[in-house]
């Protein structure tokens, strides 16, 4: 959500050189971004973005991360392309951090986007997921069942300080979950993180899908219950916007009768997710960090409301 | 330095439908400004700055800032211009916030301007200064040396958290620089802040000012100071780009003799200006607040080395 590495444009001409680019034109901190540094940069005519990469992500998964969006690019769906400079390389040092030029995507994203906006940006992942049926980079998911209960340990009680008695429900949660987690669906590569600031639409299309920072193998089920859980206005439990994100899903890839099956504990692990990562942030807040730490409890009443309607979220199709 | 108040698209458009403006189709939170939010925005093919004005700006002085950017591009010199809507209105209110939609500059600021720049920064101010000759606003410099005074007052015996002895050393400069502060010396509106962050360059040439926010009335060659401090590199007490930014003052408005004169009080009153503001946010500093403290110190180094050597940074022309 800021800038952490300031880049001079004593630095910025000569690493534009390495893509036999020109000076920069215009070169802004954007307001962006999952902890990195992102500047819009316009060289030559035509509009990037600049990522310098900060702690949260990790040097050696960076090829994976930027692999998978060339990959994704080259198979024709919406998303933000990697720049090779002259000498075919994607992966750049800048100002002391890991860095990559990536193609700008014209696009706006709504805070609260309308239903066919929902049902488009569904429509979306599907693509994304066929699109990657033939990726060869695997990651396991740090932030699946087995990441939670690391989180839920290394929090423990001081879990209470976000709701009274969190620790033991979420404990409990944890072993109902473990319990009913599927074994065997199909997978392959997942955003995992599908907000809908994460989706640039031009009118009602959807002109690209940006911030693969935590994309991972996993169910394509567990995808999708993430989004439909984000794309739901935050502190609403209106299921309108989940279905219409679903619907656009299965237009283009129908869900399985086992995947079907298994949306209500993936959006009860997801809103676990999420609930468990914004409590951490907002546990270990940094005085005078430039993060603008989210409110976990939305997640929380998110949680409690698919334990306590397994069905909420899903559509009735008798 | 942040976006403190988010703007959704719903929001976002009706406001562009009082400009005749469609939908944008780029809108992106940038990191810039004082204490303002500032979006990038792209609509109908045109690019513009949308601010919305934040605590530090008293909305009652918004005409006068914005009244006298517009005066500036009318006479032609490099400024960003505020754009106004189909009945005429620049000031508006968005998301509860004043707001305005100011023309988009192509250019970049770099860090550290070479000498060439800085000349070219010189002329860009002298220009700016005669554009504004018969702007009829008048806004008192509330950072002039009364400014000083309260803020010493205020501030006390908490300066000796910046530097020891800092309080008592303070005020001792301060009564020195009321009783050498000149009466009656060229004065207009000056832009009072023009730092190499608010200057875009297009190569070597001037592409426009920007942030016009502290803009007062006052003497000319106090705002020549003012920026002779500020384009030397933070930390460096190297005059070279204080004599670059003079001699492209000069070119344009040459200094009369008492002008010449003033300069080293001015330089001395300047460096004590944004210690003082520094010191001021660094003592008052919010834990979770997104602005990034600058740091103080540089300036009494500043204030210090001019006080000890009134020519350092005044070109030996004999």
């Amino acid at each position: 959500m800021a800038v952490y590495t300031r880049v001079d444009t004593k630095d910025l001409t000569p690493f534009l050189a390495r893509y036999g680019l020109p000076p920069a034109t215009v070169f802004k901190g954007i307001a962006e971004g999952v902890e990195n540094s992102n500047y819009l940069l316009e060289s030559d005519g035509k509009r990037f973005i600049l990522t310098l990469y900060e702690k949260r992500v990790k040097t050696e998964e960076l090829p994976y991360f930027l692999g998978l969006m060339d990959h994704v690019v080259q198979k024709g769906a919406p998303a933000a392309a990697p720049v090779l400079d002259k000498e075919g390389i994607c992966l750049q040092t800048l100002c002391g951090r890991p860095a990559a030029l990536i193609e700008f995507i014209t696009g706006t994203s709504p805070d609260t986007p309308s239903a066919p906006l929902a049902e488009a940006g569904g429509g979306a992942m599907a693509k994304l997921h066929g699109a990657t049926a033939d990726f060869a980079g695997r990651r396991p998911n740090a932030l699946g069942p087995e990441g939670w209960a690391s989180l839920i340990d290394e929090m423990g009680p001081s879990l209470d300080k976000v709701a009274i008695g969190l620790h033991q429900e979420l404990k409990a949660t944890l072993a109902d979950l473990q319990a009913a987690w599927p074994k065997n669906l199909p997978q392959g590569t997942i955003h995992a993180d599908l907000f809908p600031d994460n989706v640039l639409f031009h009118g009602d299309k959807v002109a690209g899908i940006i911030d693969f920072y935590f994309a991972c193998t996993d169910y394509y089920a567990y995808d999708l219950a993430i989004s439909m859980n984000a794309w739901v206005p935050e502190g609403s439990l209106d299921p309108t916007h989940a279905v219409h994100f679903r619907r656009g899903y299965e237009t283009v890839r129908a869900l399985s009768p086992d995947e079907a099956n298994a949306l209500p504990t993936f959006l009860q692990g997801s809103a676990l997710r999420f609930l468990l990562t914004r409590a951490y942030d907002w546990l270990n807040q940094v005085p005078g960090s430039l993060v603008r730490v989210k409110d976990p409890l939305p997640y929380l009443q998110l949680l409690r409301h698919h334990r306590d309607n397994p069905t909420a979220f899903v559509e009735d199709r008798s």
